[in-house]
């Protein structure tokens, strides 16, 4: 099946940035210092409310956007209309390529605060013209990835159908939120456009209005299942769940079956009391000799009533999720960040940080490397933020220095193995190997949480990961605070 | 300025719809009832949180994502693709162009749960395809607009800048975002994009890693007044605010005053205590003779944050609204719905409606028409939906229908005028009279804004805005309510 390529893969992208990206490296540009060489990482800070880990997702579109990233013609004519800009500027932008140096946690990713997930090293002009289009498409897709994530924990397995469309943040909040729900662990979407565009599977059968727009239920169901045979999901609150869908669709399955048709008995419940009605439903089909229904259902749902749903022995085995999941709607923004690591200078690299009254929000100055550590279970325990050029303990007993505290070391111990995450994917204008596909990057994730101790998994109040500075950066930090106190 | 197409302009949106459309709509055809004329409406439930009243945003784009609407080849073959469905209905979308008649209240209009906001009228087979995309594009517009408009509300007409697309749901997340701020009041975006798809002035200036590059605060200053004198808003808190970074704004303007340069003295606050640093920010520039500096605020402002800031005598004019806005924060999705109210059979149209055991979410049957009533100070009252073809009383004492009560009715006295609210905006596969322009759209939210009744605009337990039935309509409810009874 052909997947076209996505939105982030064309040109047209160039001006999905802040007005302030182009009016700084413009002022770059005329200072003579658009070439300066920087480092920038994007991090965040704080994880979605009661997470205790997130997925990176968002950047194979990052990558894709460098690879078409040009200014054309019709960008460059708006500019100049603006009336800001000297013409020096927009004759550069005309020229313009990226030449940055691009490394990244791969995509699929378990990743924690305060580390590096994505790090852009090249000339100033171009590692700030990036930065508003790497924040939009991470922030997102990892908040999204980090959300399906945890309602497929709260699932225990079972499938998770992603259906937020109609209440996605337009077209690209849907499209790139099914891709993020799907890398997190979703099954399919009901997004038709998602799946054409990205190869992922779709889900959905009829509507209330198919059910209505019949002169009964029952023609209703039959008409549908004479359509679909092979996914037919039968939806069976239209009027009343227990006196007529379910027994309705019931009739439909065994007429079915009589017919030499042997497919699962499946209905879907879309309001009332799941735990009730899926009870009760479950009931009648047993009754009715169908050992295995598949019973699915949706209408407002998320982690938390989900695992409640558990709890009350709901007989529910498939699990549609929209709105909650594509708005991520307990907290609807990661607030990802993307700072001035290291600036070449002098033939060195220097580093840099930014300092505030809150040493909480002061940055980790130099250009790092992310290192995880794991226990003799295959567990990662801990990850330790390395320069860029140190020597690394491959395992054993590691010392992190605490990240905001002076002096405060951490002890990782009897560590087995680690292992090296960032990688670099963009270089010299063109991406670094093959693009991975959506189930590569998917099953990463899959792996990623399935090797994650559980206490990093619960719902609520989950442990803290460690994320530590090593020795070097510890020092080089507390020696920029130092220098940098009034 | 030369003004480019936004995305919805363009074909390859067709598959932008949920994967149970397209079941729904194959069955139809096979069913020998894709042509059968149908009439659903868009409407809304629920307020956003406190909110008096909501502003209408995304028409325009469905306009011409529907004079757009295709399926090109590569849709046809993905769709073949998934053995689902069969060559008749792939043929049959290969000649599809739509053919129903949309009527909608004015993008830019304020509205009220339970009133159709769109009206679509035609075949059952693009009736039911177009539902997903509509919900898309309204649903989020609307919601943002709505939050826009409260926060300018909260900003007392001072302006609001919108700088939300870093944290934005993916680059269409930012663009239509952008597009229902500004319609909703916002005065800029910081998105580039946006200003060059939909003209919306842009703002935006540097950022703390511009004064971060330089080796002084007041380099980058004087570096960045040189380049942008006309523009020059400084951001003052990258080191210390009082001790350093006003001091030294105030410096650079002084040198432009001396060089001639009478711009208004301007600076940015992004994080602290808003109110203090701004009364303290405030009282240095006059000290230093400027009598009306522009002091920017931003740092995860929402509107009750800003009423908060006015409560407390912050020296603060214009106030950038990043995340909170662009996400709706508090309440990231607005649930509305699109349902069958009426199917044209035997040669005439029946009223449709969905029924449930909660009567407060049962629909509303018939084709309706929105007719609002104002009084004589030109506030409007009350909307009244009649049948499409009711005569309608346009002014004096009107008696509406409860929506939900069976035989409770309310007055609204004394009223001086009325309008019709909903006009065909396409029809016959074209759109219906000229595009309207965003500033036109944005006008009408203004004016529409300006002439409510403050009860409806205060940022708490505002009054509930009386949205009733007509006489006709609340009887073929009950009518109908009685007949679905089991």
């Amino acid at each position: 099946m052909a997947v076209s390529p996505n939105w982030f893969a064309r040109e047209g992208l160039a001006l999905l940035t802040d007005f302030y990206e182009l009016t700084m490296i413009a002022g770059y540009l005329h200072e003579g210092r658009a070439d300066q060489q920087v480092c920038f990482e994007y991090f965040f800070r704080g994880m979605p409310p009661h997470a205790g880990f997130a997925v990176s997702a968002g950047l194979e579109p990052f990558v894709q956007y460098l690879e078409h990233l040009r200014f054309t013609d019709e960008d460059v004519a708006y500019l100049r209309g603006l009336n800001v800009f000297q013409e020096a500027f927009l004759e550069y932008l005309r020229d313009f390529k990226p030449r940055c140096t691009v490394r990244a946690i791969p995509e699929g990713t378990v990743v924690f605060p305060h580390e590096p997930v994505v790090q852009v090293e090249g000339p100033m002009f171009e590692a700030q013209l990036v930065e508003t289009a790497l924040l939009n498409f991470l922030n997102y897709q990892t908040l999204i990835a980090t959300k399906a994530a945890r309602i497929c924990l709260a699932a225990e397995g079972e499938p998770v159908l992603e259906f937020g469309l109609r209440r996605a943040h337009g077209p690209d909040g849907g499209l790139s939120g099914s891709r993020a729900a799907y890398i997190g662990g979703c099954s399919s979407t009901s997004n038709v456009l998602a799946g054409k565009t990205y190869g992922i599977p779709l889900s959905g059968t009829h509507a209330h209005s198919w059910v209505m727009s019949f002169s009964s239920e029952l023609e209703a169901f039959r008409a549908f299942a004479r359509h679909y045979p092979e996914r037919c999901v039968l939806l069976v609150d239209t009027y009343d769940t227990i006196e007529s869908g379910v027994p309705n669709a019931i009739r439909v399955f065994k007429e079915m079956h009589a017919a030499g048709r042997k497919v699962r008995p499946a209905i879907r419940l879309d309001s009332g009391d799941l735990a009730k009605l899926s009870k009760a439903a479950y009931r009648l089909m047993r009754e009715a000799g169908f050992d295995d229904p598949l019973i699915v259902a949706s209408n407002d749902l998320e982690e938390d009533l989900i695992a409640d749903l558990k709890r009350q022995g709901a007989r529910i085995n498939a699990w549609g999720v929209g709105t909650h999941l594509i708005t991520s709607h307990d907290c609807p923004s990661l607030g990802g960040v993307y700072k001035l690591v290291s600036v070449y200078k002098d033939g060195r690299w220097t580093p840099r940080m930014k300092t505030t009254a809150n040493v909480e929000k002061s940055t980790d100055p130099c250009r790092k490397q992310v290192v995880r550590y794991y226990n003799d279970a295959g567990q990662p325990v801990g990850d330790v933020l390395y320069e860029y050029d140190e020597m690394i303990p491959e395992c054993g007993a590691i010392v992190g220095h605490h990240r905001t505290q002076q002096n405060v070391h951490t002890r990782l111990r009897d560590t087995r193995r680690s292992e090296s995450l960032m990688e670099a994917v963009f270089r010299e204008g063109r991406r670094v190997g093959a693009a991975p596909g959506i189930d590569e990057i998917r099953a990463r994730a899959t792996a990623q949480i399935a090797a994650l101790a559980d206490e990093f998994k619960r719902l609520r109040n989950p442990e803290i990961y460690k994320v530590m500075l090593s020795e070097r950066i510890g020092h080089a930090k507390m020696k920029l605070l130092e220098s940098l106190e009034p």
